[in-house]
């Protein structure tokens, strides 16, 4: 790829020093941002996520952004903007400030008072995705101090762990507040520390839970046991028929049937992206995988769908062994879906075949989300691999992500324009994971690559 | 049958008066025992398993019963004794003081508060076995006072809800206090209300843990989804390789090899007990069952093998969907097993089968017990029918008990005499359930079965 231009419009050297001087004022943002629990999947954190908000509209302002707290069906969203002038081309940049659960009891500190260790910030939501959208910020600060003609938006979603209910409803109801010429996402994952990497990609995501009830309480297994029915038993029977989980092939019939096979080029990328599965086993802390084939393992995580068992309960967990029957069971499951999978209709023959197998399981759809698939090329991938040559000195390869991010299909429908993306988070820095954690590292490059994306899209 | 002798020792009107003036002071002893906590299978009750022990030392010497804490490897057990004369015989009444745990956000009261409720005694270790032990004892101390002559002794246990390990030991390095000519155990089940069962056979149980853990943490299901493993989903495959649990055909090869099959005879009583496959639905509070058909049934609980899982945990189970791939799971399961199939044995396959299936599966031994078969017939188990029909009218069914209880195997290789079944719980008390209770209806009933079985026995 040839360079889009020289960059003229940056001094490096005082770039370089404008990242060293906000340090620490990064950290203070980001430390009062990631100290309150906005655990949107679980009402019980319902007030944190609305201060969560009301503290991010505040961090815009106090950094000199136009920001209002836009009211939609569910949690609100923060938008903000730095103006330049009308006629300058607009960039939008999507961030979330809610964050996954944690349980303090797992953390080695506590998950919501966030920790600096030197370089490292220690805290559930430093990488995912509140420090991604503080280096943003920060990129954005300094465009517009430097009158980069550029406009500058910012979305700030309280739903995006929850599956995005809200999200659709509120671009629809707010066009006019969010015209835009592209759209840029900071909330994806680099391939390696060594090697950043542009999704083009989502997987989309059918969540479920199933449960099964054989009686108002736990029975004695001596005096029931083998005529009582046993819906743990019957679930792990009905779960292994679902998939074969040493495999991960899905037996549901029809659940592959729209799957789009990824390009020739793609598996390409995908193998150049030098995606490798020991350093994978190592920064998710995996004792192994389901096949040590670099192209084979890549393909499994950004383009093939899954079954996942995300929890599982029934009976008796306390010590030792209680000889009961138990009553019920409970297993929440998702599936991640390709292109050009459709949530409604995996759920539907997720359904079907379950209640053949088990006609009293009760289903209940959990979050549904359609995958995306965007483009590898053309001019915002472009710049984007520029800017992250120029913040990082790395070549970017183009992958997909093996995650969802639900906002991404709805602006793709309703905004109508490019969307690239950014990511900043590195595969050891535990997304969804115990001990969530960021960088400085990534964290100042981040503002650089924003600095330089924000300067090749004002030209 | 023809009866043994008239009950010429028994005044059955005294009997009937005494019975009713002991029921104020019997329902304040059960309550003393049921409002300790001696939960002996979590060592977090402790504390309480002991203060049970010593509280039931004192019940029996409050009653006027020689009585003392004998040491053993575990929990220790409480012997006491009525004395008549060497020369008598000596009949050993065998029951538990320790329970089943409860957790009483489950209970519609607390579990460890014995509440009468009319006639009603709610609390953990009303039926199972504290109760029941009570008549034993009222019986005794009535036997005592009337001088009837035979020698009573009993054994009260604290480590039966946990597979007796200690008992074995207590027996023999007890065995000259221990000498007796039978053995009477009162720790089983009704078939119902209308039908007195005397049971000859016990199940035996292999109790394991299995855990299978794949990473040092939960990661995220979209960044590692399809390639990471799920140690749910192999956690449940691997039991529904072991056993179907619609059917509840057990697959793990060898297992049934050294079930020994009822015989005619047996299967007959089993039909004629009247065992009703509604009434057992309605007691257990069970929505369906396995079959329907009563002989089926009565084979499936009283002289069948089992798989059971008792309980399964892994990944979330807070609210909504959290979307990781878990990093551990365990299932708590056990076997009942018939004769003359080996728990030793029954481990080995178990183990075997697991590890081929699973090789990074951990397998921890949990509670074992033999199962026991005697006899249905004999001077003892005729002093039984006649006892159950003397002191409740109702003709007992011989059968056999879907449960174990280690104590009897122990005793049968140890003190090498009959061992009779008098039991007094019904199916509705919820042995091992929420909510378990016992009824002054059994608990009165017990004490005159008992004065004519001690009656009988002593002539």
């Amino acid at each position: 790829m040839e360079k889009t231009q020289t960059k003229a419009n940056i001094d490096l050297k005082e770039l370089s020093d404008y990242v060293n001087s906000v340090r620490k004022d990064y950290e203070i943002t980001l430390k009062s941002l990631v100290d309150i629990p906005s655990v949107s999947m679980d009402p019980a954190f319902k007030a944190d996520v609305l201060k969560a908000g009301e503290r991010a509209c505040e961090v815009l302002k106090e950094a000199g952004a136009e920001a209002e707290i836009i009211q939609t069906a569910g949690y609100p969203v923060i938008i903000g903007q730095f103006k330049s002038d009308p006629k300058h081309p607009t960039v939008t940049i999507y961030n979330h400030m809610d964050v996954q659960p944690a349980d303090p009891a797992e953390w080695n500190s506590a998950p919501f008072t966030m920790k600096v260790d030197g370089d490292t910030y220690h805290g559930r939501g430093t990488t995912d995705d509140k420090g991604p959208a503080m280096s943003v910020l920060y990129a954005a600060k300094y465009a517009h101090a430097h009158k980069f003609p550029i406009n500058i938006k910012f979305i700030w979603e309280l739903e995006e762990e929850n599956g995005s209910p809200s999200f659709e409803g509120f671009l629809k109801a707010n066009k006019d507040k969010l015209t835009t010429d592209s759209v840029a996402v900071s909330d994806t994952i680099w391939v390696s520390r060594e090697r950043p990497a542009i999704a083009y990609g989502l997987r989309g995501l059918q969540g479920v839970c199933v449960k099964l009830k054989t009686g108002a309480k736990a029975v004695h297994s001596g005096t029931t046991g083998g005529l009582a029915r046993n819906p743990i038993g019957e679930l792990c029977q009905l779960i292994s028929e679902c998939y074969d989980a040493r495999t991960g092939k899905v037996n549901i019939p029809g659940f592959y049937d729209d799957v789009q096979d990824p390009s020739d080029l793609e598996v390409e990328n995908f193998v150049k992206s030098g995606f490798d599965v020991e350093n994978f086993k190592k920064a998710h802390e995996l004792r192994d995988l389901r096949t040590s084939d670099p192209r084979e393992a890549a393909l499994r995580i950004w383009a093939k769908p899954t079954f996942e068992v995300h929890g599982i309960t029934g009976g008796y967990s306390g010590a030792g062994v209680k000889t009961i029957v138990p009553h019920e069971a409970e297993a929440k499951i998702s599936m991640r879906l390709v292109p050009n999978q459709d949530p409604a209709k995996i759920f539907e023959l997720f359904s079907k075949f379950v209640k053949e197998k088990c006609p009293d399981a009760e289903i209940e759809p959990q979050g549904s989300l359609k995958p995306y698939l965007g483009e590898f090329s053309g001019r915002f991938n472009k710049a984007a691999t520029d800017s992250y040559e120029a913040a990082f000195g790395k070549q970017a390869a183009f992958t997909r992500e093996g995650g969802s991010i639900g906002a991404v299909v709805s602006m793709n429908d309703v905004l109508k324009v490019p969307i690239t993306f950014l990511g900043l988070s590195l595969p050891e820095h535990g997304y969804h994971a115990v001990n969530e954690n960021f960088d400085w590292q990534q964290a100042g490059g981040g503002i650089k690559l924003f600095v330089h994306y924000f300067d090749l899209l004002s030209r």
